[in-house]
């Protein structure tokens, strides 16, 4: 079935001439097996089965998984059984303690303005805020776009609820800068807007959408400054309380919402893997994060990665390929809430003295992946680069420098060489940690690709090493 | 506004080293303006418009646009109005005539088996498909993969219902090669069915996806047929079928609709135009058509590429660019149901003696634009080549040989050099011609770059020449 890759039309440009250009020293019979000859082989079985999509539909299945929540127990216990169920080998918990937040039931805000009336806004408490006391802060508003543009409101600023309303820059092209330069808004503003003796924060939602949906996050609060309630509202609401303000700076807004912070719970990585013939202690890892934000079923962020980093394993195993490294699968818990289990998960490798050549992580949604990110000196890069034409044989532009991610950064620190999977990021930051981030919001052929080049990347390494 | 444009980061790779690259003679004050400046400018500025989306948002208003309906003529309406609004120039409509066929108010379709039952499937009749008589026909079914299968049938194929199973191959990297070895079951499927004495044809649907929507298309009748009834059935339904007839080949299959042919009426193409400062006579187009299937909005297909035209012309506008040749937008009518509106547009270009430089058509769907395809001679190609970089700096992957559409098509007769869009094709056979091709399934920023792209096509031609 997958001896006879005849070359089809590649995604964009024709593909030609990638045969023969790379040999392997495996032998199948007869037949020299080349790395071109296996990168057809996984695009066709891939996108013929599709996996991944199916594994995504279990994980998301599972619910809202936010980190130290019930569904994230369910979610590790599934991906647990998957592995088990694909004949993964040294399937294993690795414990590491997370946050444990609670929403709450009740989010709400409305502006009160004498001249204009009231008005609801969409609002969600923005995860590790404390709730407002029980009836809600009351108290007019300051909007500022910047937090240099807050330390001048100075005395202005004392007793208000501080709107901060810088939107993301529609003009950049690649989406996460736009999201790097206005993300301190939500992760820094609680404190910032403490410093000044403000009473509570509402950030305008992190997302190059314009609707009514609030796009939640973590923020971080500063021993220096005593902690505010803190929540995000949709970018329709942040318009119409802009507006407002505009016309009536004296309107007063209303929030009450009544999340919490319990004490830490243990939760735990998913690993398993395919261990290597030849060097069963060198090893390639692929991974994502389990949890996801808890106002939707983390489809993109990133059941994606995790769905992928298990059917890239499950593809090279239907193959037959027995890599000659181990190559590794490890669902990190806790991406969104600080990041332990990656922490937690270096710290014990380092301890089993592992070795980990390079880890790759998928983390930036299930959309059509336009290459990989290869972490590490030039001459690393040089050892992938010999690898580009046959990333671009499936479509991809090619391998750029530097990747990684949070969850594998931590292993950084040993030498293992950091890569990502890059997607195109035009639609993440539509659905990104709000409700939108369902599975009817990820293609399977996209997310199958994803899975593809993850896959021969690890392949790749695991044969050749670098 | 646009004068300090800043490098930004690159949708994949890091854009660098484009400004001051290609000299353009044009002056604003003391500051010369690159292409590349310019190619920034319109990033930017449509980035952070993102016309095209509400130019969409109408055209998808007005419903589904099948040549000869309503609908489509208030299309025509609208867009000529708004090319108006948008301060066009020679702004009128071409008349062409197109067929006028309606799906009418039933279609049914049930399996029915002594052993397993009864059972409904989803159907629609095929584009210019006759109706079943009034009470429907009610017959075995022969189920075949290809014509060579149908004709090898012989006598068992008399006086049954003709199944075409064959699916859209997934393994594929380009859907629409899968898509062009299937579609000749729904084009053709009913006369070949009638040449073996068959009374009907039910063919699956040519999607990617696996979903109880059928996707329609449009049929041809010859005359050495007698016509048949047609319909295409969901790929669920079709799995139902199969896997019944497996279990019960007497299953019996009715189908009853009743859509139907009426006689051919008057309808239009929507041209208007930025005319030439320098040779006004020399044009280069940019198009789409406006009619669409009957069964969505036809945001795809190509409501995408008509906003996208008309958006492309008013970025050009708005930055204040009067190009030496004229650039014109051409909304096709009748491209889903035999071209007429292509062909009338060029025989009339002819009459006219009009010189069109090159022709750009976007049929392909609003997602992701991967490149441009341009077609014509290897010198002509080199002549667009020496522009790659213009458009991998907007994230593209480059420029690819081969190009042209529908619509366009019948203006190559006379040189014109023809292109295309070539957006990413992983998701267009997951809404093509069914209820999913609507406003939700499109990403503005998506279809915002294609957008960018005609518009930056456009430019250099009129400007440059070729």
């Amino acid at each position: 079935m997958f001896g006879s890759a005849k070359h089809s039309t590649g995604r964009f440009f024709l593909v030609s001439g990638i045969t023969s250009m790379l040999l392997v020293s495996l032998i199948s019979g007869q037949k020299k097996i080349t790395h071109a000859d296996t990168a057809q082989n996984l695009l066709k079985l891939g996108l013929t089965k599709q996996y991944t999509y199916a594994i995504l539909r279990q994980i998301t299945d599972t619910g809202p998984r936010l980190a130290g929540s019930p569904q994230a127990a369910a979610a590790v216990e599934l991906t647990r059984q998957l592995m088990l169920e694909f004949g993964f080998e040294s399937v294993h918990l690795e414990p590491t303690m997370v946050p444990h937040w609670i929403r709450g039931s009740t989010a709400k805000a409305r502006l009160l303005s004498s001249t204009y009336g009231s008005q609801p806004l969409s609002i969600a408490a923005i995860g590790g805020s404390i709730g407002t006391p029980e009836n809600g802060i009351d108290a007019q508003v300051a909007e500022v776009q910047s937090f240099q543009e807050l330390r001048e409101l100075g005395e202005k600023a004392r007793g208000k609820i501080i709107f901060f309303n810088r939107p993301l820059d529609p003009a950049l092209l690649n989406t996460f800068s736009a999201y790097g330069q206005a993300a301190n808004q939500r992760t820094q503003g609680a404190v910032e807007a403490s410093k000044v003796g403000a009473v509570g924060a509402l950030v305008r939602s992190l997302t190059t959408s314009l609707d009514d949906l609030p796009h939640t996050g973590m923020l971080r609060y500063s021993p220096d400054a005593s902690p505010l309630p803190a929540a995000c509202v949709s970018t329709q609401g942040a318009d119409i309380l802009s507006r407002t303000l505009e016309l009536d700076p004296e309107v007063r807004l209303h929030m009450n919402f009544n999340c919490r912070n319990l004490e830490d719970v243990q939760s735990y990585n998913v690993v398993g893997q395919i261990t290597g013939s030849d060097h069963p202690d060198e090893i390639v890892l692929l991974g994502g994060h389990l949890d996801c934000w808890d106002l939707s079923h983390g489809a993109h962020d990133d059941g994606a990665g995790c769905a992928q980093s298990l059917a890239a394993l499950l593809l090279l195993k239907e193959l037959g390929i027995k890599p000659k490294r181990t190559i590794r699968a490890v669902l990190f818990m806790n991406e969104e809430f600080g990041g332990s289990g990656g922490i937690d998960y270096a710290a014990s490798a380092h301890r089993q003295k592992e070795t980990h050549l390079a880890a790759l992580e998928s983390d930036r949604g299930g959309f059509l992946p336009l290459g990989l990110g290869i972490g590490g000196s030039e001459e690393r890069f040089n050892c992938f680069k010999k690898w580009e034409p046959l990333f671009q044989a499936m479509g991809l532009m090619g391998l750029r420098r530097g990747g990684g991610g949070v969850d594998i950064g931590p292993l950084g620190k040993s030498g293992t060489v950091l890569c990502s999977l890059v997607p195109d990021s035009q639609r993440y930051f539509h659905v990104h940690h709000s409700a939108k981030d369902i599975l009817s919001s990820v293609n399977s052929r996209e997310l199958e690709l994803g899975t593809i080049a993850m896959a021969l990347w690890a392949y790749l390494v695991a044969q050749e090493g670098i």
